[in-house]
């Protein structure tokens, strides 16, 4: 058994069956072995972009690492940006990364490069085989790095010939790393602090994030602020959320610093759940960069690399918190918009529509700022959203979330923009024939950074406009989809936005739905 | 004046005049400041990879490093495939890459990277600018980095607020550092050991790269082989090459190992000018890494950052070499191919149509191994090809080489697989209205893969089979170009090609040919 064959049939042992791929020659030794060890499904991506971000999509939705296969430094290079998505999201996620042969790296041949400096902007362990009969080990350290708590990106880079030489016998399933349990002592000291700041009237809040953003996490949130008159909040760019009819939603901190700050006004105790201190996505002038009050105590009651649901139980109990949640959204029966297409109506015919358990990769942006509201009545659905702010995830998510959920619809809503980054999923989708609707909101411009100018108190002038524009010319997604394979339609009004929304949704496959915004 | 301001000042007074961008919030007082300062050119680019290749495709044909704008880690990450191939053709460019505000780093916020760990993958310099009023300075050290012999990328990190606060006055253009002479030693030393190795009926030869590869330089190369019996090489991964009519085309050594070792069998003394030992793109199993043969003394006559073509004419000048040269190309009127289409006849055509002082991006791969002889006989032309083997670099360098050279007609030869890493460049293409006609060869596979496959002794099955072919769906390339607005057709006989090519080339404008082969 070759490397590459002990390589795959350990990461198999270890619950690894996806490998999303875009090899070169280093690599060639892997794709060999696939047929020979069976287990591994390979899916092709014609850019390591769709392959890092699918990865991440797969983990949001099974907790399991997916492999990727790259081409040793440029194809991690091309990975970087989903990968730092994953890294923020905390999905575990397995890069195998192709290295020259051991004895050819002396030779600086032009494709060598710094792979462990690149990996180390976003993994949380990187390993680097150096014999074929490390391969094994190596799987398995990696294995266990990318499922400990909370998750995170393993990289191990393998040189060509540990690849394709003898090594020794795969590994079994190793033992993983399980979530840290909360002190007891936190969990009385939170409920303590909690009941004592409602006795004196002061005002507290709760701020959640990660694992508190299941169905299940977000009702254990709203019992406990209904416990004690807390606010409660979800952090915006937590990986995976249930939403729709019969959640207790939480409301997500704004995006902009002043209706932030506006949101945690007043509060003197901000207790943090699955996440970290609130912090504006970027620095302005003459705004601060946290975004409680100066005069706010902060409490941690569990971390994302603790029990998040565990402790929130223990706190419910602490505080004899209510069994029924008061703010459980409540279904009605939305009517089908109609009239001229907007961008509210679009979301209000998706929550008209959506069967229950679709999956929804948002990505929208500025097109998406009031779809937690919009799509409050909709059925209980599952929502991916951006983690780290690198642009172009929410395509190579939605790929990764069908290969993670076969039955389940999946809906990536999806700026301009940011498509263009990714647009190569889409091929991916074609010939895995995935069920993934895309619409696409094209309102041809960056609209995102036409409100950050103002936001920074820039002056535009014509030059800075033009850099923000993109209707010179205007995108055709359309055509885009149709060359890679992907059935595509332009919705120009409402009634044949919901007619083109209705015929993919009863359909399987991908389908792509451009709208003119 | 503001940081912004002042640094596109002074890199205007340092001689860059075009921006390739693709910014974002942190970047936004650059864009703003565009407006303010006159002399710097903005070129919007959909994905970061098109805006680095396109700075390395205008640092080729002018010499002088055009800058980019990116949007933080991920930004970089995106551009870094392509910045590895600009550091590996030594291209002068200068990487503008924004950071959070200085206040803002230590919040871990969303978008938050290790950018110098990314950076350092690609650049030869690094800076970090820390204050407003350092600004100007950074900006000088960056122009003095990339333009040292013989070129690199040089990076600099700029703050949010560095940019937009008050900074110092703009610095005007630095002292350059010229290239090291070669020492007259070396010079005798070479030529002392080529007449003697002649004398005694060893067989010697010369290996060229980097600016040997002009049409002066390699004119120098075959007199000086001429006056020793010396065979003469290039180095198959130089960034710019002289090619076509009048030329002394220098016979480039293959890809393959074995063939390369065919090429220099035999050979007792390699002299390397402008490049650094000839080594196996890859390494494989049973085959060495070096390609002289293992008795062969090595011997450089100009390292790259030295007066690679002052060595030339001074070994020209010691050898008493003869003034004209016997294998200059003649001229063969050709005839247009017809009939079926073939890759042969594909150039063949080109080569009879071209006019003289084009530019052709080569990035055909399979697709182009023959090139040099098919274009030997066309119009002397300027070739730019891969150099550091990161796919996706043809259609960003055409795109830059066509911002360098307006009224030069632009040829990107494109294969199919790499051209979905950096399709975007098209968009820019159109919206610049650049001079690019792109032949996109269709062969719907990673044919270079099937054939590493083999070259390593791997057996195919029907996996690895799927994972190197590009057929399910097809790519349609007509589709994906109409779809950024670039007019296009596809070429199914070569009567089809020809005229699809001729009006190419009368007209002006971007333009894409697709040809299945």
């Amino acid at each position: 058994m070759n490397g590459a064959q002990s390589l795959i049939q350990t990461l198999v042992n270890g619950g690894v069956s996806v490998c999303f791929t875009n090899p070169g020659t280093s690599e060639m030794a892997f794709v060999a072995a696939v047929d020979r060890v069976p287990g591994m499904r390979t899916i092709l991506a014609l850019f390591e972009g769709v392959a890092t971000g699918a990865a991440d999509g797969y983990a949001r939705m099974t907790g399991v690492p997916a492999c990727t296969l790259l081409h040793l430094g440029p194809g991690l290079g091309n990975g970087i940006a989903n990968l730092h998505n994953a890294r923020r999201a905390h999905s575990p996620l397995i890069n195998i990364v192709g290295e020259h042969a051991t004895w050819h790296q002396k030779y600086d041949a032009p494709l060598a490069s710094d792979i462990h400096a690149l990996a180390g902007n976003v993994s949380g362990w990187i390993g680097t085989c150096t014999t074929p009969h490390g391969v094994p080990r190596d799987a398995v350290n990696a294995l266990i790095a990318a499922r400990r708590p909370p998750g995170q990106v393993a990289t191990v880079i393998f040189p060509g010939d540990c690849m394709w030489t003898e090594s020794s016998s795969p590994l079994p399933a190793p033992d993983l790393i399980p979530p840290a349990h909360v002190d007891p002592a936190t969990i009385d000291h939170v409920a303590v602090m909690l009941r004592q700041a409602q006795a004196r009237g002061e005002p507290t809040a709760l701020y959640a994030g990660g694992p508190a953003w299941t169905a299940h996490g977000q009702e254990l949130v709203s019992r406990i602020g209904q416990a004690v008159g807390a606010r409660v909040f979800g952090h915006r760019f937590s990986p995976r959320g249930a939403r729709g009819v019969g959640i207790a939603q939480l409301t997500r901190l704004a995006y902009p610093i002043p209706q932030a700050q506006k949101q945690l006004e007043g509060i003197k105790h901000l207790v943090m759940v699955g996440v970290t201190r609130p912090v504006g996505f970027f620095g302005y002038p003459n705004l601060p960069s946290e975004l409680q009050p100066a005069d706010c105590a902060m409490h941690t009651l569990a971390a994302l690399n603790e029990d998040v649901i565990g402790a929130l139980e223990a706190l419910a109990d602490a505080l004899h918190a209510p069994r029924t949640v008061a703010n459980r959204n409540s279904f009605v029966a939305p009517d089908l918009p109609t009239g001229d297409l907007t961008i509210e109506k679009i979301w209000l015919s998706l929550a008209a529509q959506l069967p229950e358990g679709a999956v929804i990769s948002d990505e929208a942006l500025t097109s998406s700022l009031a779809s937690d509201d919009w799509m409050s009545a909709a059925a209980p659905h599952d929502w991916l959203a951006v983690t780290g702010g690198s642009i172009g995830q929410g395509m190579p998510v939605a790929t990764g979330a069908a290969v993670a959920c076969p039955g389940r619809k999946i809906i990536n809503m999806q700026a301009d923009g940011s498509a263009m980054y990714t647009i190569q999923s889409l091929w991916t989708q074609a010939r895995e024939q995935l069920d993934v609707i895309t619409v696409v909101f094209n309102n041809r411009k960056y609209a995102i950074l036409q409100s950050e100018m103002k936001a920074i108190g820039l002056e535009v002038g014509p030059k800075a406009h033009d850099m923000l524009r993109l209707d010179s010319p205007t995108l055709d997604f359309v055509s885009l989809a149709r060359g890679m394979g992907v059935p595509a339609s332009r919705a120009t009004t409402q009634d044949e936005f919901n007619r083109a929304l209705a015929i993919g949704l009863h359909e399987t496959g991908p389908r792509l739905i451009e709208v003119l915004t």
